[in-house]
């Protein structure tokens, strides 16, 4: 039995779904571009197996123990570590039955999808996963991990990936990914420079990271000008480990254009730790103008990520920490936010800022328009709740028309979920050769046009966006 | 002739379209299950015929007097009384005429599958509507009304209805429960507690109201302490008549979890008459916080209906007085506004807070991560003007995928128009089926498990969250 | 080899793709009635040659050259005049070139069906544009330019027009409407008051406007009433040249009504220039009331056309002037904002008022509602970057439900592109084509009502609304 339908996610029109087909079969195979996302380097440095089966689709995977909680499960219950150390669950088979006994929650969601590529694909399981299967499934994955197969490079080696990238904070020195590249295997791993521990006044620590910072790049903290010089060293020295791009996970999408003088004045201002909720914002801001401004010259693409309100759940947060299923989409405006810097600088044929949303509304109405005016505006793909077979068929058909397809970028997995990289390429594939085959079956496109372009959304341009 | 497509709001594509009328078959006769709804419960109490065919279809029913009103058509020509006294049309079958003239208009709304169910099924009618047809099937409707299987209980057991729910005032009596329930009749017609006259600031009379509404339960009016213990008398009281929930509807989302002190003297405040705007906002806001606490206590399932625009025109208001059809939405914020509330007793897992929205932005942005990851939360069906096939295919289309399916909790009817509660089950039973059949189609959902999922949805997830 | 399937934009099923069909026949030969659009009327009183082939397509259309620059094509190179007169491209066949090596990024969207079904219908070329074939369809068009069934009236009369709206300013004379009408030729060409240069205190050169306004109509301009007399008499002016309607394209729906004094005040305080943002919108909005009631006097239909951000990057307005594909739509309320012109005249069954968003999230939660209730509103068809395929199919998914089919006017080409006149009107009839056939098939409207229904979607509701 297969977990999986063979033609899952195409259309259900014989000819329509025909075409489809024969779209997805030129790209199914196609080497794997991850050019954003948060693989932990660390598995590719050492190369250790996975600890358990719980440690690699339960514990660290918030789309599913967010969705356990949902109905009642305990985080505790999951193993989800507590921030002052208390007990939580430890048994890795504990937590899978507890897991199986809940996954009919996860029906008609993209993690059913992800899991059961993952387990089809990777581990060959052929049942659902239940309370009745837990322990096989359970004791199969286990005695696969032990084995040299299944260790971190033999897996991207699997996965057919020709290049992913890592996001890291300008205070981390890279270790893994010198370990990788020292280490002489040949896969691709390359880092991805962001800064919001030292442009967001709201981060924890900001003051003493800004120092830290400015150490790291023998720079002087106390002048913006010392600053700015330590992004310019940073991003150099992260350039050396292959990135070509910057990420910025802002609450909002604002940016600012201050003159040098008010820019210095906001900075003293920010690192006294007397700034108000605006000058905060408003030095968020500055600081994307000034990385557009960075990125003219060093050449880094800049993704901007807005729009998520973190860690929702006070109680939660005191509990268990950040990042833990509680961030929550809010309204997003880009129209108003992003004039200063597109003012500055959206002129430019050499920079590229890829802009990302969590507010669907503004694709047809605010991101399109944009991205199909602007020479250096793209768009990301769906991101994170609409990394999804109907977050993806929205997003074409709400951007498209407007921004065209060659202002998009192809696809981004922006998972931490190592098991899951497969599986979301192949969904975003599939969403695309179905999309692309409803174009062509209403006339909307020319068949022969449909397969020139398939190629373009699986990696081309995925490659051309982010220089890789 | 039929009025009704056997195959009605099914997928077009043949095998799909078999899959969903499969599904469908497995729940179209199972009891209805309506635990929010509008319905009097004097017509179970009395047992009176309804008056003729216009006072059951026409006046009383804001979806089509508000079509035909904004193609030009007076209230007063539908019977639909002023707040003066003054005359209006009175006659039924001019009113029926008129209503006939202007079926039309009502072409691919609910409405006209709401009232083409009911005449087909109800009345056994088979011509269209129109101005030829109006009068043959006034007197049709007419002569049936008048004979006993058409009286309200009769119809109540003839719809096959398990449960319903009215929605009372705490400051009613509840005399038709009362007489209900002392007739022997088994038909089981339960109370729900709406406290919006004695916790909205802005509702006409509100001083007078909590007065009387502290006077009912014996407590006194001059504290909050009191006015406190009036709810939960008040709640206690009706849970004697069935009630398992409290419903809610605020102009918005706003919660407040001010301390005791801070909320005593909100309520001296608004109670004094000398409140601005933030503060019945803020009021509002707090209610809904001591609402979810006390429901920790006594378990009432706690509805949240927020967002609309009420009474929108001022010249209607002044002639016809409230709920004339001008209610409209408006934009809605559930990330912030919730939060109070969500710090203070999200994380209860004994504690159910049903989410409604007007505003179908929210629904992937805001109310499926919410529900996704709050215990507490769970997602109301699709509401009001989007209570249709397109709106509940965007509900599942924008929710499931970040909510899944088990974090929402089935159909409410929500309506006063007894003989379409049949129809409006029946729409959302296909509608479901259509969902699921889809799913299975595009190999998101296995069909063993399509079958599992179709009476969650029509009927026992209703059941269950609104512990019925 | 054809540019076009003749089944384009029909649903793949095939029962429905015959219905569909079947519907779309019956109206694909209708006269095209155009309520709104900016066609130059010196076209048809000159009855001049169109230029060359880039001229014709390709300078002045801005959603084909904001697409090309937003891939780097320099404005300046595809023609695109400077503000200060410098020196730009103006060698037609290059830039036809320049335009057929980009001609793929317009895939799968309007523009490339506009453009393919000009291409073919109108100049019968038969090869898809491209760097191979650019040189021959640029002489194949110029040679066609040259014949006398390629001018204005000629086109006019192929297309099938029986009536076409441009859109002049209160300043216009409308010297070119009256060559038209002296020249004794038959075709209809009407013209529509676009008040913005003399409402909109933010519009370049206002005062002046206002001064030669008050001029053209021999009223005062000191005194508020001898502006508002001003208005009646250029709408009394325009009437003369077949106006039906006003048209307002304001930054927001806001809308104000003000005592005579206040108004008197506000007007007074725009003229100084003194008045700030705030009191600049409260003008605009209480110019929308006031035109309203004129309308009631002379029958003027109302159109607003408000939520664009326009001329959003400075550079490009300093360097290249307005309109130049930089208007980006933003966020926009019509619950409030239309409040105080509903109250003042929202009740009149005498006034239409066609709204028209680029805020699609507006359609099902504001829109819809209103002109659901309110006698005087209508919803104008989706404009701009939502006359699309799937914008269309999105508007009546999200209208039809609350506001049903009647509240609709049929659709606008709203278009300066001569040449796209028919393929708007035919993707506009495919569209509603498939829709009903989709409501029929999924069993929401009968067969024979979808056929009377076609009609009014294609002509007659536009006639209607619009008194032409």
């Amino acid at each position: 039995m297969a977990l999986l339908d063979a033609d899952r996610l195409f259309p259900v029109e014989e000819r329509v779904r025909g075409l489809a087909r024969a779209l997805y079969d030129t790209v199914k195979d196609a080497p794997i571009v991850s050019p954003h996302g948060h693989t932990d380097p660390r598995w590719f440095a050492e190369n250790a197996a996975f600890p358990d089966p719980a440690q690699l689709f339960v514990t660290p995977d918030h789309y599913v123990f967010r969705m356990l909680h949902s109905q009642g499960v305990r985080l505790e219950s999951l193993g989800v570590p507590r921030a002052d150390g208390g007990p939580v669950e430890t048994d890795g088979r504990t937590i899978w039955r507890r897991f199986a006994e809940h996954f009919h929650l996860l029906r008609a969601t993209p993690s059913r999808i992800w899991l059961d590529h993952a387990f089809e694909t990777v581990f060959g399981l052929t049942e659902r996963l239940s309370a009745k299967t837990a322990d096989a499934s359970y004791d199969h994955i286990a005695e696969c991990l032990a084995r040299p197969e299944f260790r971190p490079r033999a897996l991207f080696e699997r996965f057919n990936i020709d290049v992913i990238a890592s996001t890291e904070s300008p205070l981390d020195e890279l270790k893994w990914h010198r370990m990788i590249r020292e280490s002489g295997w040949g896969g691709r791993v390359i880092t991805a420079y962001r800064p919001d521990p030292v442009v967001d006044p709201d981060f924890g620590g900001f003051v003493n990271n800004v120092e830290q910072f400015c150490g790291l790049a023998g720079e002087d903290p106390a002048s913006y000008a010392g600053y700015l010089a330590a992004h310019r060293n940073r991003r150099a020295y992260f350039k050396t480990f292959g990135a070509t791009s910057s990420d910025h996970g802002h609450p909002t999408a604002t940016t600012h254009n201050f003159s040098p003088a008010e820019a210095a004045a906001l900075y003293d201002r920010v690192l006294s730790g007397k700034a108000d909720a605006a000058e905060r914002e408003a030095f968020r801001g500055q600081m994307l103008t000034e990385m557009a401004k960075m990125s003219l010259d060093d050449g880094l693409v800049m993704q901007i990520h807005p729009g998520a309100f973190r860690n929702h759940s006070g109680p939660v947060l005191d509990r268990f920490g950040r990042d833990k299923g509680y961030d929550i989409p809010s309204r997003t405006d880009y129209v108003t936010a992003l004039k200063p810097l597109l003012d500055a600088v959206g002129e430019e044929t050499g920079l590229t800022v890829i802009l990302f949303t969590l507010d669907e509304t503004t694709y047809a109405r605010e991101l399109a328009p944009l991205a199909g005016v602007y020479p250096c505006l793209r768009l990301g793909p769906p991101w994170w709740f609409h990394d999804s077979f109907e977050g993806m068929w929205r997003f074409r058909q709400m951007t498209t028309e407007t921004a065209g397809l060659y202002n998009t970028v192809g696809f981004n997995d922006d998972t931490r979920a190592f098991c899951s990289i497969p599986a979301r390429h192949d969904v975003a594939r599939r969403v695309d050769a179905a999309f692309l085959a409803t174009l062509v079956a209403t006339g909307r496109l020319c068949e022969d046009e449909a397969f020139e372009v398939m190629p373009d959304l699986a990696h081309r341009l995925a490659r051309q966006a982010y220089r890789l």
